[in-house]
């Protein structure tokens, strides 16, 4: 296990805990895959997290079982509801605990008396509060470093798995590529509702909230060993442990993309992020400095981490800087062309004897030019033309196909092309109303991600190359 | 009137045909909201433009006069078709041409023995396409020149006008306060669609094409005086004359708010807008001095001009760079604080008499600080937290209120404060699903844009201080 964390020459509380527990693939996968999840402090109440949270596993259809923990009543949303831990016959794999923070303490030592190994603490109410919380926090911690019990939280929203119906905060049903790691359960729920409405969807997500006990340097290992995630996609305010983390990342982008978005770059950034999770947001220059050197690719806002996570997910990487822009759109053309130089992608002409051919094959009025200029035109002309430039060598690394009107049939046409190459088709699809909705839910269905404007089209591509130039230097190293 | 071109002491081409057309107002303004329109080219075959273009005139329930004119059919899409533009027993205010290239001119004097003023030009196949066509577009001007009509393109999708039922490109039927004019129809049909899904809606659009004679000066005047646009969005790829443009638009922006989108900042955007429409681009820096001193903002994406747009169609400008941002998610808080401080926007703590009152009313847990975290909320409690400053005078001159998470009633509590206060309020929904949906429905209905990121959102405020900022600026000198 390359993974494995070193023992610090210094063990504070964090290292020796992690000395003691070890690193425990197997808790974590029960976090992500549990066959049975006990909801500690279930409610009735359906403005209760306890509530919201069984009621979404029900919605997504949660294929194990569920056992509801609450001493008062006798059943919650139609679930047999279990007075203590001690009264559920059965084993439980992940407890939930969702109790006044004050009480996660006693909670805990009775997880760990039931032999429950995975526990997620959705109560907040510890050092994000102040000194009480910090003390309670620390009691903690001293539990978890005695029992071994692996603890996601506490104050975060917890985790899904679309592929076994485990959905705690929204009901997301896709099973898709994107997995997710973050200390903002709103920076997760705005890729996995975005993921979930474009059809795409996610692998797997966490809600890190405190990280007491796991953190990114626990997780990326598993994500990085998940067949279902293509991409990692992370929010951090801070990290545990820089020097660990990028030795971890270093290893995990070799094998799979790791976008971050970071959270606290400012000095104002820096003073929320520590009210916030208490995340030292350290210097961003360092951080710049140490993603790059690890293979990370960094996001600036929510939506580039998703744009990137979705380019990263689906597309093969160009071998180069060589983009050929094809467009029904002067205007969108002109946009991408401009993003293009500025981000250093180059946008060469057609060689010649392409030119010539398509000269012959196409309207006088196109623009044979990169961008290549359409103006009004079908789905099969965009084929046509990345067709005859395939068919004549390798001239370009990546397609931007930008369909700027209501074009019907873009889907097919991507898809033909597809079938053809192994250089990135990012596709943009803009002004087409309807039409463009209709498209674009095929195209993603086919797993062609497409974007809403010519800038993040181009923006998501120098991401692709920015991989392929970071996977090259290592290789050649 | 202020708008009036003067005459160049040096008449060419250009001048000389302004100074015999004089401004015409009246022509512009049947361009917009013509009583009648003939559809020259109209046909049967529902894939060709024109086609197209008399479908959604009906669609959209225009509700002046249709005449659809060709030769050889009697009848296109139930309405009677004519001929000749001779047969048309009614006077016609607006014509549009949609014939090929080559009888345009024909056409166009056809239009002046009709004696109609106005023409819009869709059909292609002039200067953006070599020789021939430029010979052929002069032979347009010289027509142009001597009979007085006022031409909008050749090469162009022509306009909308949702209060009266013109839609020519898409059906857009929701009237609103963006006005756009745009020299691509994609960027223009981009803004239109985005703002007709949101329940937004436009108020009038134009795209230039290759602008032979009605260019965004012509333009300006007219969208200045329309009661109906509160901010006039901008594509542009060159600009006509530069002098005049932004003589014309300092004039403009001292009243309503022109946000420019420039096309062909780099070399490679150049050499495509230079195929597009035949634009001489320009220098990038002197576009931006020239733009700041007109007061002019300025976008660089779309989603920019979109965005830029909403915020200053619908909200009351700041009276300066203090913001609250009050947030139910912790990460998008700092998000949005990291951009404000890059931006230059302050994010000052609260008065101290407001967080005592505060930490009265609201739970521990909240975090009393700017962004002012909620956590786990209700929408009454964003209400309450900026009502609260409101009582306590002056502290800060906007609010960024994030919902990040599905949290009902935002729309109302944001609809309560909107009552007390004429400080804007940029409101962020994310990570909301299906509850953000409706809620966001439901503000865009009452007049409050909504943005989908924290990013967004911030970005849309640092546009409303520029704007307040140029406008004082403009008083105090």
């Amino acid at each position: 296990m390359i993974y494995r964390k070193n023992i610090s020459p210094q063990p504070s509380l964090r290292t020796y805990r992690r000395e003691f527990c070890i690193m425990g693939y197997e808790a974590i996968k029960s976090i992500f895959e549990p066959q049975s999840i006990a909801i500690i402090g279930a409610s009735r109440d359906q403005k209760k997290v306890s509530n919201i949270i069984l009621n979404n596993l029900l919605k997504a259809d949660f294929k194990g079982k569920i056992f509801p923990i609450n001493p008062k009543v006798k059943n919650i949303l139609g679930l047999k509801t279990y007075p203590s831990l001690q009264d559920v016959p059965d084993q439980i794999e992940l407890a939930v605990i969702v109790v006044p923070s004050i009480i996660v303490p006693k909670i805990l030592r009775e997880c760990h008396r039931k032999e429950i190994k995975s526990v997620i603490v959705i109560s907040g109410g510890f050092r994000e509060t102040g000194k009480d919380g910090e003390e309670l926090e620390k009691k903690v911690i001293q539990i978890v470093r005695k029992t071994g019990i692996r603890l996601v939280g506490p104050n975060c929203i917890g985790i899904q798995n679309p592929r076994i119906g485990i959905s705690m905060w929204g009901v997301i049903k896709k099973g898709g590529p994107i997995g997710i790691i973050a200390q903002s359960g709103t920076v997760k729920g705005a890729i996995e509702f975005w993921a979930e409405k474009e059809g795409i969807g996610i692998s797997k997500s966490i809600a890190l909230g405190n990280k007491v006990d796991i953190d990114e340097i626990d997780l990326l290992p598993y994500f990085a060993e998940d067949p279902n995630t293509k991409v990692i996609a992370m929010y951090l305010e801070g990290i545990t442990d820089g020097r660990k983390f990028l030795e971890v990342a270093s290893e995990v982008t070799k094998k799979k993309p790791i976008v971050v978005l970071k959270g606290g770059k400012t000095e104002a950034g820096k003073r929320a992020a520590l009210s916030h999770t208490k995340s030292m947001a350290g210097k961003d220059e360092i951080f710049e400095a140490a993603f790059r050197q690890s293979g990370i690719i960094r996001a600036h806002t929510i939506e580039e981490l998703y744009d990137f996570s979705k380019a990263l997910a689906f597309l093969p990487l160009p071998k180069g800087r060589r983009v050929l822009i094809i467009t029904s759109s002067g205007g969108a053309g002109i946009l991408a062309a401009d993003l293009c130089e500025k981000l250093g992608l180059k946008i060469p002409q057609l060689l010649e004897r392409t030119e010539k051919r398509l000269r012959r094959l196409l309207p006088a009025y196109c623009i044979f030019d990169n961008p290549f200029d359409l103006t009004i035109t079908t789905a099969e002309r965009f084929q046509l033309v990345i067709e005859e430039n395939l068919n004549n060598k390798d001239n370009f690394n990546a397609f931007i196909p930008i369909f700027g009107d209501p074009i019907p049939q873009a889907a097919e046409a991507v898809k033909s092309v597809l079938k053809i190459t192994e250089k990135p088709v990012l596709v943009c699809y803009i002004a087409g109303g309807e039409v463009e909705e209709e498209e674009k839910t095929k195209m993603h269905k086919m797993g062609i991600p497409v974007y809403p404007s010519p800038e993040r089209a181009v923006t998501a591509l120098n991401t692709l190359v920015k991989r392929y130039e970071m996977l090259s230097r290592n290789c050649s190293s």
